[in-house]
């Protein structure tokens, strides 16, 4: 089964949330590729935002995904900033590439989980997460949840895992997110 | 495995739907049971909407469900009217009482298949379905969305089974839906 | 002008958010009743939840609003608690009750704020508040959104106020969301 | 009072509902101006949708918006397509460009309103205006929803203006959603 992680990241931190499921599907011998999705203005941002210094030349190295990505895959891990409320337009504009597979239902029955990054839990994560699910549906593929059991002393939203990275972006995914995402990615993908 | 259809209905349309997914299930060798929600107001609406009166008894007859239906069930087909893009607040008060295995996910991993009946395309039926898979998300459960491909000439939202009932509520679902309910039914669930 | 402030309140937690609300227009000078809606369970609720007796008598005392309360006033504030993503059942069945101005648009022009209170920030808070908002769409009514500027070392959602109540909902609301609704009052009230 | 359309289109059915706008309220003696988002793909979908030919040159003349637009109007009509229950990735990345005035809250108190093109009652077009009101709550815009008692023999979501324009996209908006943008711009702009 091959396993897609597709993401988006300016400042790194949906980055880093894409490298802890790319790692803990690597250690669990699963067939795993990492794709960020096109973005002409990364070195733009990297110059705008210090903190988007940081992953820029990881991110900038790791292969762009063409809408193929979602065909040749089973499970689909689809990350974005939440901005406004939404997914980025990057990431959308990859979405919207997939049109090509929709009249044949081409991705019905894939299987996905979504992840976003927000400034703070009042930045409208959840409807980022929405977003991406929504997306799925459209396409006929099955999104994941997060239940609420995951773990005992930590939850995330029912719509996917998010990571909040504060006003300046520079709040890291921790070790409690890389917990969460291993022990999901054990039991659902 | 057991399958349950848990409906509200007011004027006749979503049980209608509902008895097409019973039939449907039913011809098809399924083990499926059908239940309405509580919702003490039924007679009172019968004697304010003319067109409530035709199927009163019917649904009248159906029994009602408790939390448990959902526990015992593998597949569950949820169907409410759409009332301001949102379900009935009968059909909320049965999801409410799912609180009870919220914190077990006692209800991950079970699926899910979202249907409604709005007055016209302009009434928010989409985000009525997309409460209903909403609630499945913070249950765990998994929601089964509608393919593109399903019927080459019908088409339904990505998100569960519409039916457009007019602004007398008059409009029975028709032979369309019931094909596309049949065929989604075959292959889904 | 006649504010109405609207809530539904187990734990008390979005009754201390209203009373907030109350307290704030009141000191302005502003026209303003405190209503709640009905809910027949209160007391049991009370028997479940050790923090829900803290509160219960002063919620008891408070005014069950009918839907009139929505046509006399100009400006409703309305806050739920955040269940499964969505508005409480209790709320759900007072905005149903709201049908009666839909066809004439009887409420057509009025303005709305929207507040929560939800466990954590996991909880689905956002979509609880845009359930509140997209009722209020369908009613002609005008959602006031709290903007990002409001207040310079605390945010909160653009669709309305959020408090964060833990998981045994004993998390009172403290000085910043009463800081954030004073001088929210004071500018678009 | 500066009141600027601001649409996405490919097929010309959002262009014709932005020309509905524009000639409705330059006929009401209103200070209108009529801007499309960057799309640099526009030729490449006239050699690809037949029906998308028709009106290239047309599009193709009017200005492009920049964020300024929107800090220099005091009403904003946003029109996208559906593209999967969202809106284009074009219109995303317009808004995206807002992200200039959003800390410091520059466009707080602005009016807006929705609308779309989608290609029938099942695709999404409720949750694609949705997308567009989300963004105006970030930005403290206010979305004026339509009320429900606009025309007595037509109606359109609370959301926004939609219009279907069917599989191929050639169903063009007809003088019904003429009247509607008629008499919403007459009371509400």
């Amino acid at each position: 089964m091959k396993i897609s992680i597709i993401f988006h990241s300016v400042c790194g931190n949906t980055y880093l949330m894409a490298k802890d499921f790319y790692d803990c599907l690597k250690k669990q011998g699963k067939e795993v590729s990492l794709y960020r999705v096109k973005d002409d203005d990364l070195e733009k941002w990297m110059n705008i935002f210090p903190v988007a210094k940081e992953y820029f030349d990881e991110i900038n190295n790791i292969p762009v995904a063409g809408p193929e990505v979602m065909l040749e895959s089973e499970h689909i891990i689809i990350g974005s900033p939440t901005y406004f409320g939404n997914v980025s337009s990057e990431m959308k504009a990859y979405m919207d590439g997939a049109s090509i597979f929709w009249i044949e239902g081409k991705l019905v029955g894939k299987k996905l989980t979504a992840f976003t990054s927000s400034s703070n839990s009042e930045g409208g994560g959840d409807l980022c997460l929405q977003a991406i699910n929504t997306f799925a549906q459209h396409m006929g593929m099955i999104s994941i949840p997060i239940p609420s059991n995951l773990l005992t002393n930590k939850s995330f939203p029912a719509y996917g895992f998010i990571h909040y990275s504060g006003g300046l972006g520079d709040q890291r995914p921790d070790e409690n997110i890389y917990t969460a995402i291993k022990k999901y990615t054990e039991i659902y993908i």
